[in-house]
Order: C-alpha cells, then structure tokens, then sequence
C-alpha cells in the first residue's frame, strides 16, 4: 500500500478537483437561471472536517436546488461497522452531491454524486479505499432524444475505460434508484451508479481517479443540453400537479431506500444538508394513475418498465 | 387462556366495533364537508383477510382523508419474528386507522388507530393478545383552547380506567411522533399513543377492550368541536405555505419514523392503504424558519417543546 505522504497528496488531488467542479456547476447554473444566485454555507462537523452547502431556491429556471461538497473524517463508529460492514480504525470520506429541481416540468430534475473513501487502521495506514457515485434524470415528461444523449454522453465517458462499464453501471443504477414498496417502479429513467471501485491489478488508483474525473466531467454535457432545450416549453397547472405526484415518489425514495440519506439522519448528519434533496413542492393522491395514452402515462411507463436508451 | 369459541367471538365483537365506527366517522366527516364523499374500496390479502379503504380527497373541509378498517390473519413470517420480536405459529389483528387533512391550515390535521392482535401456538390457542392505539393532533396554527379540548377529552375518557393511564400515554405519544433527525421536534401536539396493553391481574381482556372502546369513543368528541370552531377562519396563500412545510414534516415522520408504515412497506403491504397517511400537499425549503414572534414560530415552539395542557 502506498505511503502516508502518497495518499494525502492523492486525496488533496481530489478535493481539489470536487471544490473546482462544483464552482464550475453553480456557476453555469446561475448563468442559465438569471435571477437567483447559490447561496453558501460552510459547516463544521464535530469529530473532523465540514462542507460547503450551495443551496438556490425560487429561481427562474431552479425552482430549489443543492449542490453540496463535504471533506469529512472520523473515527469508524458502531453504526457504520454494522450498517454499513465497515471494518477499521479511522475513515475520510470527501464527495460532491448534487440534486437541481427545476421549475419547468418539461425540464427533467437531476441527481449527482461523487465520492472518494479511505480507511485506515490505528498507525493510519490505508487498509481499504474505494470511489463511488454516478449521475441520473428524473423528467416529469418523455422524450426520448433527451434519454438517448442522457445515456450515450455518460457511455461515451466511460466506454475508454472499459465497455463493461456503462451497461454494468446502468444496471446498477436502475436497480438502486427504485421503489420496491411500489413494484420496483423506478424514480426516473436512470443513468449510472457504482460503489466500492477498488484498485485492482487491471485498474490501479490513479486509473479510477481518471475513471472518477471522466465520469464527473461527463454531468454538464450530459444535462445541460436537455435543460436549453426545455427550459422555453410551455406549461400550465396540470403539468405542474403531475410533476408535484412525481416528486412525491422522489421524497418516497429519498427517505424510504436512499441509503446515504438513511445513514446520514441515523449517525446524526447534517439533517438540512441532507435532505436538501428533497423537490420544493411535493403531492400525493391515493391511486393516483395517468390517463392511458397521456404523455404522462408514457413517463410512468419508462420508469416502470427500464430501457436499453442506446 | 380462554377456549378458542371465546376468543372468537371477542374478536368478532371488536371488528364490528371498528366497522361500526368507521362508519359514523365517515359519515360525520361527509355531512361537515357537505361537497365530497368517503370512496370505499374493498381488497383481499394473500394469506387471509382484508379491508375496507375509505378515501375522501378535494372537499370543502377534507382536502385528503382516510378512515381504514383491516381484519388480517397469517402465519408468522420471519419479518415479524426479526423487526416487530413477535414469537408465534400464527395472529391475527383487526384495527381502524384514519388520517384526515383538512384544507383549511386553521384546522388541524389528525390520527388515530385503534388495534387488537392476537398470537397463537401451532394448536391455535391464543398465545398472546394486546391492544394498541391513539389520537393525536397535528395543527398548523396554536390555539391553546384547541389542544387542551383535545388533550382533556382523550384524559376525562382515559381516567375511569386508572388516573395513571392518560399522562404515561400523553409521554408515550410525544415521544414517538417525533422527528428524532430534527432535534426530536415532534410532529404535532401530541394526544395519546399506547401499545401492547395485555391483560394483567388489575386490567383483564375485557377490561382493556372497555379502555379501548373509551379511547376510540373519545375521538369524535375530542376532534369536531375544533373542526367546527376554526372551518370559517380566513387564510391566504402565506397560511397554505406553513401548512405545507409543516407537512413536510409529516412525511418525514411518516416514512423515516413510523413503524406501522415502515413495516407494511418492507412486508409487502398495500401500498396505496398505507400511504393514504401522506398529505396532499407537501413542502420543502433549505432552513425554512418562521419569523421570531409569529403564530407560526408560536405552533414550532410547541412542536419542539412538548407541554401539559392540562
């Protein structure tokens, strides 16, 4: 395993490189938006390290959005060794984690994470390390061009290292962001998630880092061009009432399945970081079903039936 | 314990008592509202029993409601065994369960359920049987008349049954609706909440049966002279935005906190029954905080510090 002096400059490297993005994602979001600016708030937590939380709300084209880092280390606690099988001395864990509810149903909501975690037993050495995240769409209405570049923009940053990746990750994603207590009916149309890439004899740590960066780089490519070509759609109340049902079964993910937000309201998180995820506005009828044949009903339809999108 | 002839017709005596009421709840709610009507729908579970769904939703008084009644058997599953410690061949359990949200944010929204279960050996003998339940109220504005009308009709119905009963059950309630992630604000006013009530020497079956029907009988009383009291009360726009951040709230309990639902959910329950419980509306901001010194911080202040009413 490398040296202490080695793995601090790589997790320095990394830091840099999540701090850089998210500057770079607030501010072509406030450029799009023109009205409201990322507030920022920077967090201290007890046990070591913080974040800096970027929160807008009421803008002309995010209606509430979050888009968080946190640099965050401690001593590994009871819950995480039998919750979360995590089995050392001390940790550091340093992400970006991004949820945009825009305003307009035509534009799809969006969810993004990127993490690095080291482990280390009581001399501080590394035992274990590993980068997780991925990125997915949740729209409110179809169009399956946006899908297509969606799915192909993130295959095409991940497909130098290796094919296997994308179809595997997708999988992984379409898996993960589901809720089984309404038939495994999925949050949204997917994208790719991944957790525990560890270095291998094939994929040495600076190889996921590469891996890592490609496929954060690859977000604003993937999202933007969706969002320049909705944001002028036209809308009205009935639009906006099935994006509120929609949202509604976000919030039921978020707090019913999502395992990070679980974990963090449970080991005493940053609640308001947290749950920055959770859509503005939010409705819940009972057995509520589109009309068959609606635009809305073709929506329900992708996300409970997954696709091959390329 | 009993011979089995008894115990069904106990059982049988307690779910005509929950359909019964059922009914007059319904129908008091309808004649309020004066608009819209309770939907009933009738649904059969794999592995015995069912219920009767009532759902009312778009109404004058009612916004969105549901007055559940379920009579369930089955075999103990491992589920059971593991989360809820529940030793047995096989149970049964018959209960009401309603949540009603009103539109007006001058009218509180409410709870109540009211349960009997039994356990039995592989002979089917009853191995255990208990009851459980409560009332409890969720306003969106403090009317301290309001909570101590509540408060002391749930008390002067409790106290015949042994003065110590209302105050443990008082605690109870506001320990458990509490959103433990939010520094253990709690998600109304509070009321009642009891569980596992067996029979003992002091208090047998039909004694707690007699209890249980007092705490039931006690809701209608308890709630409709505050629905009465603050249905005409003007509001605007800015009374419906707190009644929606404070429904926020009531998701957050809901699906992080609330055992039934979590339960249901894990155990392949009727999704749309359990998730009647949602409000129509829901909202969320980063740090929302009403203004020191408003009716709003006023209603957060009793949420976060639970007081005696009476």
């Amino acid at each position: 395993m490398s040296s202490k002096e080695d793995t601090r400059s790589f997790r320095e490297a990394w830091v840099s490189f999540i701090l850089d993005l998210q500057n770079r994602i607030c501010n072509v979001m406030e450029e799009i938006d023109g009205k409201e600016k990322f507030l920022s708030e920077s967090w201290g937590r007890e046990g070591g390290g913080g974040g800096l939380t970027r929160v807008i709300a009421g803008g002309n084209f995010l209606e509430k959005g979050g888009v968080n880092t946190s640099v965050v280390e401690g001593m590994v606690t009871e819950p995480m060794r039998t919750q979360l099988k995590i089995d050392g001395h001390s940790w550091f864990a340093a992400g970006l984690s991004l949820v945009l509810h825009p305003l307009n149903p035509y534009v799809p909501t969006t969810h993004a994470n990127w993490r690095y975690f080291e482990l280390y037993d009581t001399d501080g050495q590394v035992i274990d390390r590993w980068f997780g995240g991925g990125s997915d769409l949740t729209p409110y209405y179809l169009f399956t061009d946006d899908a297509r570049h969606f799915h192909s923009t993130l295959k095409t940053a991940l497909d130098p290292f290796g094919k296997e990746r994308y179809p595997a990750y997708k999988k992984w994603c379409d898996d993960y962001f589901s809720n089984t207590h309404r038939e495994k009916e999925m949050r949204g149309i997917g994208g790719i998630f991944y957790d525990h890439l560890r270095p291998t004899a094939n994929a040495d740590i600076d190889f996921l880092m590469a891996f890592q960066r490609a496929s954060a780089e690859a977000f604003l490519p993937a999202y933007l061009p969706i969002v320049h070509k909705r944001l002028g759609h036209p809308y009205g109340p009935l639009e906006l009432e099935w994006q509120e049902i929609r949202r509604g079964r976000y919030v039921e993910f978020n707090l019913l399945h999502d395992r990070g937000t679980l974990f963090g309201l449970k080991t005493n998180g940053r609640t308001e970081s947290i749950l920055m995820s959770l859509p503005p506005r939010a409705r819940w009828g009972y057995k509520y079903e589109p009309k068959a044949g609606s635009p809305e009903a073709a929506l329900l339809d992708a996300c409970k039936h997954p696709r091959q999108w390329i």
